[in-house]
């Protein structure tokens, strides 16, 4: 199974794909869509539907999966990034594809072990599931391979129970 | 000018196109966007894209206006709408049109003369500067074409005080 993990933002824009039979999981790309935070919003969501349509283009991932929108103590920062999920689902819904949401909890759980685990944990984590290929140094495409990788052992453990979808 | 007001909403979107000269406003087209709710929010932002583009293309508007993102007492529901109105910015800037954003308090001044206007009085005004052609019983069209008049109104207000843009 390939999966595309999004880590939205309206600064950067994670992403990251694995190839994963649910237990291990190769890395097949990872990176980050930056936008200018002078530009205008528009401007900028549409750097970030570009990037991620190329990044599907190339790759072809079968299924996407996203962190559900989260209620921040910053609302304004929530906002903000709700608009640029908006642009991710949409783009994932056009490229006819499906879109798993999971919160944060679920995300750590599934990476770490435990759902209080912080940034750093799980960007370790994330570096000793799919080894040296992981991206050093790049906290949102490091968070975009975890959402893939939470996607990929969560459906695994599904079938694995005998639960269709 | 030719101005497209988008009123964003998760369930139902509305828009509102007028011919204007600043003053007077002629509506060339009103209408809503409906989504079903049992659809994942992917789909029915597709919905929304599809409908937007649609209207564009069709009426080919020169600058759009929406909303700024309200800070809602329901988070939730705010976060569904900024989802949407992500998606509406993305369509209007992959249209190559620019995109005017306004408080909901300016688009009451501008359509009733005070904030604090209720959404019947807008409604109410937004029938009476646009004639029997504006929707009756179509709130979403009605809220559209009120952020469309804001521009127009604004945008003449600026040009008559000697401001560019």
């Amino acid at each position: 199974m390939r999966v595309l993990g999004i880590d939205c933002g309206s600064e950067c824009t994670g992403y990251g794909i694995i190839d994963s039979d649910g237990r291990s999981h190769k890395i097949v790309a990872a990176g980050s869509i930056r936008t200018c935070a002078k530009d205008p919003m528009a401007e900028r969501l549409r750097g970030i539907a570009r990037g991620l349509r190329d990044v599907i283009g190339q790759h072809s991932p079968e299924v996407a999966a996203v962190e559900e929108v989260f209620h921040a103590a910053n609302t304004k920062s929530a906002l903000k990034l709700a608009q640029v999920r908006g642009v991710a689902l949409l783009v994932v819904a056009e490229a006819t594809m499906r879109c798993a949401e999971y919160s944060a909890l679920m995300v750590k759980q599934s990476v770490v072990g435990h759902g209080r685990a912080d940034k750093r944990q799980v960007q370790y984590m994330v570096r000793s599931l799919l080894g040296p290929e992981a991206p050093a140094g790049q906290p949102d495409a490091c968070d975009a391979l975890a959402v893939a990788i939470c996607h990929a052992t969560r459906k695994n453990l599904k079938l694995s129970m005998g639960v269709a979808s």
